[in-house]
């Protein structure tokens, strides 16, 4: 069994009012590497924030009082608290030099998933303000223009609690399922299985992460081949990733 | 770029005193799958425990009162409670049916990592006990007598706090670096990177996760091909994966 992770490397630097179907299907043009069915196709966060023109300019950003506050006790610009604060619901945890949040997604971390980074001076990007829609949408339009049936990821690079590092995280999800639920399945031995729910979609999402780079490779799109997600057909939105809060011991 | 994830198909069920260097030399011959120079080899870490004989009868596990208490209390087998102790350093938190432990080793998990699925009847496999010496021991046997210079990761399957579903992680590591260290590192911008760490050893034991599936699959042992990593060669091992407790706001 064989899967290949497949990185364009001619994607041009995206700006506002891109089209990141149509960016796919010209690279796979340029680059002679045909979508096919079955593809997962993963896309960074910050390319979508930026097609869709959902960047902040953090220096008009006034900050209130509760965004002072916060900016002296982690040391962080205020502006930047200031945009933190307005993407987030809930504030989770903050010491020196981080605030962890729950973003209006749902998402719980760091700085509510603002990128200071791949932006112009000055700029920022949030998470894409709905990315499953994003994701649908995108799938759509490739399914239409190029009649394959793709699934698509919107992913970041997150930390977590725990584990030093961050590892790639799926933020929107169009095509697959994100959780394998795998209960009624057997072992090798025909007991019946422990670890039932596998998050495939983070799964992918790191997968993709490696060949993405963080800087300046700018691989901001993978292509996932071989997959086999028959079994994950159906409904499904990046909400599925998130653990309910009443049943979460960490929060 | 492309990376490939090649899954063994035709590993056998692995048992006390096999070693996995030759078994993984046998599968590579058997299916006609060179080794080849800066090859990346993924082990789930059961077969690790089963092929070192680390196993544990639960039957015969005798509990104590303090197992007895905890085991009232998840409405856990009191057995498999005692055998998690034993595995753990410290509880960090217990709920109805889940019990999260730091395990001898410093990771942090349900049931200390125990694994009921996938051994026979009654037996239930721990964590290896040294995963980093493992992967080292594997690792050398195989620059021996194959020639060819690879890196080892020893994988688990875990939960996570915030997230649904488990995802592979990284409990043992040889030969490169788990955690890859951006600072000084600029953006396409020429800005210095936000997120300069990346536990790459997780992103793989993901990516290979996909590959393995978790039950009657049975694809143990999955090679990474063609990812880049000479800026991760040198010493490192699963500890660096680990958060300072001291700076876990989360324990």
């Amino acid at each position: 069994m064989e899967i290949k992770l497949i990185g364009f490397s001619t994607i041009p630097l995206i700006k506002e009012g891109d089209d990141l179907a149509d960016i796919i299907i010209e690279a796979s043009e340029r680059e002679s590497l045909e979508i096919e069915d079955g593809d997962i196709i993963v896309i960074a966060e910050t390319i979508v924030s930026k097609a869709e023109g959902n960047t902040i300019n953090l220096k008009r950003m006034k900050p209130g009082l509760k965004a002072k506050r916060l900016a002296e006790q982690t040391g962080k610009d205020p502006r930047l608290v200031e945009a933190i604060l307005r993407e987030s619901k809930k504030i989770i945890k903050v010491g020196h030099d981080f605030i962890i949040s729950e973003t209006k997604h749902g998402f719980i971390c760091a700085n509510a998933g603002i990128d200071e980074s791949n932006v112009g001076n000055g700029m920022a990007t949030p998470l894409p303000d709905d990315p499953d829609t994003t994701a649908e949408n995108i799938r759509l339009s490739l399914i239409d223009k190029l009649g394959k049936n793709v699934s698509i990821i919107i992913a970041d690079t997150q930390g977590r609690p725990f584990r030093e590092g961050a590892v790639g995280v799926a933020v929107g999800v169009s095509g697959i399922k994100p959780i394998w639920d795998r209960r009624g399945e057997t072992d090798l031995y025909g007991k019946s299985l422990k670890t039932t729910k596998i998050a495939v979609a983070d799964e992918l999402a790191s997968a993709a992460s490696m060949v993405m780079g963080q800087a300046n490779e700018g691989i901001p799109i993978v292509i996932i081949r071989g997959y086999p997600h028959d079994h994950l057909k159906g409904e499904g939105t990046s909400k599925d990733l998130l653990r309910p809060k009443e049943l979460d011991v960490f929060r």
